[in-house]
């Protein structure tokens, strides 16, 4: 039985909303459980990954099959291969957040050495834009995807100033090599996650309003 | 008037194997420059990469014109999803190539304290992934993609022995933190380029035979 291709965008779209919602709270509770120096946050993150990749084969299927059974033009088609692409930021997501929570396991096996104050501002911030970003591509909302461009460049500039005082921290003797690496890898996998979310604010944007924003300074 | 659909599929991988030939080209100079400390060698690198995002847009526009003009099923449209996500991960390896380019000026100014040998090796593999996994695409070869597959894990063991060499020496105080950072991020950025060579091989393996090897260890 074929069901309504309205419903079905309904399913791909709410498929695509579990997975960005399983990547926020990984990544919430893996930076919490760093600032609270407490493992146990971490709990199933590795189950909720395995969901993400479960999530982004079954989201590429879906789309396919609809693609092919459908053959959808105009909206529906650009709505179909925006959610192929949205998927595969998210899928990535998933693999940094994994990332984060690695470093984070093997940080809280030493003791502390500076409090951590810019990373989970940069963690809030960027867990914003994850959330915002599929917002928008659920109400089609420029206006909201436009918001999620503007965060990153904060984001940019967090990660660049977190380098700078772990690199002078290092050079003054004050930290360890290993443990500010995996606080650099924090800061810049988190800087990821926000482009990728800047990645799907640029593909809403196109969805709704049909101008490509990607590569703006090719026309700047 | 409307063309063949078998020659606007060539025209897209005619324009997917140009990008992939200019992410080649990149990565090979800037780690020649690198090795060779002579910065003229990544003369032309800002052109390259405004022309890879040139071809960005163009690929996306032309696969989705094709799926809304001919409405394609079974292995045309698993072609044509294929290109989306191919020219995606051609895009962020476009970028790694400007981190770095950006990464060997900053290495350039400073004078060399390592002989580079494991990264160049490393280089190496990776310009033949990209190239093997484009390759693998054009002529349908599973075989050739999965030879990308095995080479990744090489470029992992790589990636952490240059990242264990570099960690020693900071801490013997024989290497400053911010060189070593450039190089632990030179290795990173190669290392996600093979991943993303990765993902075309994966892509490929999924066109040419059906089977989906992402996340294999889902199914173990």
């Amino acid at each position: 039985m074929i069901r309504p291709f309205v419903n079905e965008l309904g399913d791909l779209q709410n498929k695509i909303l579990e997975m960005g919602g399983l990547v926020e709270t990984s990544i919430h509770n893996t930076i919490r459980s760093l600032v609270e120096r407490d493992e146990k946050l971490m709990h199933g993150i590795w189950e909720t990954e395995n969901r993400i990749n479960q999530l982004d084969i079954e989201i590429d299927e879906c789309a396919t099959r609809l693609l092919a059974l459908h053959q959808p033009v105009a909206k529906d088609l650009r709505f179909l291969t925006a959610a192929i692409k949205i998927n595969s930021d998210l899928e990535r997501m998933g693999d940094l957040a994994v990332n984060l929570a690695q470093r984070s396991i093997s940080l809280l096996s030493r003791p502390p050495f500076k409090p951590l104050v810019d990373i989970p501002h940069m963690s809030k911030i960027v867990e914003a834009m994850v959330r915002k970003s599929l917002d928008a591509f659920v109400q089609r909302d420029a206006q909201l995807a436009q918001s999620v461009l503007m965060a990153d460049d904060e984001v940019d500039e967090l990660k660049n100033t977190i380098y700078q005082e772990l690199l002078d921290l290092m050079e003054q003797g004050q930290a360890e090599a290993a443990p500010a690496f995996d606080l650099i890898f924090i800061a810049h996998n988190l800087e990821r996650v926000a482009d990728h979310a800047t990645n799907i604010a640029e593909d809403v944007l196109f969805l709704v309003k049909g101008i490509d924003v990607r590569h703006h300074h090719l026309s700047e």
